[in-house]
């Protein structure tokens, strides 16, 4: 830190590990194991030629896309560099110093970030003891309201007719739901949008459609707030989707399909995992996303963290007040999945 | 706007229009005429299939690359999604409501927003009525200190001992100098770093190293300062440069002769702009950016960026006071300054 920071207590985000390469089972950041679609790397390529031309600030084709994918106006999506920049953008629109946000005590920690960065108080609602969200502690909030449905990293979601309460509960507020996981079994809260001009729904690329590397997020809701959120990003980074990722986003529509397919893939290996890890002793949360919160009950939550890194597969585990005794393990291939199988049986084989 | 937005009075900010395909000449954003080095592309493509995996948050590579080109060390380096990213969240580190910004009244227009997005107050130091700047005026500012250098769009510039000048009388402000335009013929203040920990300077691959669609841009300077803005990324987005952007900075820093060849045609094609306007009867100031800033006297520059665009060729004029009577034109290839040539005498034939 310099002696000019006017931001000496801004608190630090630590992302999971990155590594590079295949040396690792890389089971600790939620990414997908899957390839973009063939379609990706095309319009990839076709752009690169090109990127001595700005990306288009409206991303036009890729918000018509988005649309017409959930069937809604492009005037009701907006895009970002990654979900995070969409969220970043509504907290400013939504929240400030005056305006706290109220979400899960247990839920995904760069919103504690964003908060930070804008000075916003964040009031935390406590989830149960078996970490499931009550949506009565949401209910006539006095605040901006957020949580993920499925949370993370617990995996645990709120049914549709759950979130209506919530939405229909806050009348003078706006309600902003991380649709991250959504793909992975959770039942998506989109219907509402026409009826509530409260809610925003936040996606991401990142998960279920492969482009976590290409960082491209979307916010949706009615015209009115969606516009409140570009207006915030045209005075932020107005360009900041780049080319290659609008180009890729749109194949990644083209192709859903694959995406489709894909998830299939992960909900089936998350039910193996879940069976396997409860055949080790885990207790195991049934989780809707694309990971498993599991407490081991052979050792500490973070002795098997380095066990298992020691092995070459990284999973994640917080040093933090109630979740300390779990692991949050990405759900990766078949393979993948029977490696960290045959990982745990060593160890604990040999603990 | 939705009855929801705290940030009702956000301004605008309105770029340069955004036309997609060859059917206009575009002298009106400062991109490059020149596609990017070949390696690009092929950086590129070696990304496109794995871009499931999550961009190097720290960007290492890139960072290394970048400081390695300029003689630095890698944590003297910070990268953005653009170097608007880079300027917003250096805004972040050293101004807010308190610490208000020092910048010329004719400037990039992008620095307003990024002040408004933050609740930053502007002072602004009118130019000479040449449009110089005089070193004088930001002296002793008692504010954090910002302009382009050379300036946008004028296209003058201070030499490294006039910066100096201004960086040796803020001792207790950080000075940001925004070189986008450096790399076309101005004197850098990069070896001012070694010497002051108050200067942050701020580039782009947008123009010399033709990414402009590929978003990517640095700051750099000691790295106490450099870790400030760091902080700022880390809270704010830390992923935000993706997996191909890194990939296609790395690759445009391997190919340097390429760029350094291509400035050397902007600015042979500049001295023709520059003649053949004069020849036209414009008043054209001598720049050292990819742009000339000019006043035709035959007709008012709202007239004739209407007469141009009409026959195709886009150039940026802005309703403001001061320059309401210039238009700021990029320069491109010689074939296109040509065809500028050819459109200008027809208006003025036709005038």
């Amino acid at each position: 830190m310099s002696r000019f920071s006017l931001r000496p207590n801004l608190p630090a985000y630590v992302p999971g590990e990155h590594v590079e390469g295949d040396g690792y089972i890389r089971l600790n950041t939620n990414e997908s194991p899957f390839s973009p679609s063939p379609g990706v790397a095309a319009a990839v390529a076709r752009e690169a030629g090109r990127l001595n031309d700005y990306n288009d600030p409206d991303c036009t084709a890729l918000r018509a896309a988005i649309a017409g994918l959930h069937g809604l106006a492009a005037d009701q999506v907006t895009v970002g560099n990654g979900s995070d920049e969409v969220l970043y953008f509504a907290f400013m629109a939504f929240a400030d110093a005056a305006h706290p946000i109220l979400l899960p005590d247990i839920t995904y920690g760069y919103y504690d970030l964003f908060a930070a960065a804008q000075g916003i108080p964040l009031c935390r609602a406590p989830l149960r003891a078996d970490f499931t969200l009550d949506p009565a502690d949401y209910v006539r909030a006095g605040k901006t309201v957020l949580f993920p449905n499925p949370n993370a990293p617990t995996g645990l979601a709120l049914s549709a007719a759950q979130i209506e309460e919530i939405v229909r509960g806050n009348p003078q507020n706006v309600v902003i739901v991380d649709e991250a996981y959504i793909d992975f079994g959770g039942e998506s809260c989109l219907p509402l949008i026409a009826r509530y001009d409260n809610l925003l729904i936040v996606r991401t690329f990142s998960k279920s459609r492969s482009l976590a590397g290409a960082r491209l997020g979307y916010g949706m809701g009615q015209a009115s707030l969606i516009a409140d959120v570009e207006t915030v990003r045209n005075a932020v980074n107005l360009y900041s989707v780049n080319r290659m990722t609008q180009a890729a986003g749109v194949a990644a529509i083209e192709e859903d399909d694959y995406y489709r397919e894909n998830c299939r893939k992960i909900i089936a290996a998350r039910a193996y995992t879940t069976d396997m890890l409860r055949a080790h002793g885990f207790d195991v949360i049934d989780s809707l996303g694309n990971f498993v919160f599991a407490r081991p009950r052979a050792m500490s939550a973070a002795h098997l963290t380095r066990e298992l890194a020691a092995r070459g597969i990284l999973v994640r585990h917080w040093e933090k007040a109630r979740i300390g005794d779990y692991l949050r393990i990405t759900v990766g291939s078949m393979q993948q999945m029977q490696a960290l199988d045959a990982a745990i049986e060593m160890i604990f084989g040999r603990a």
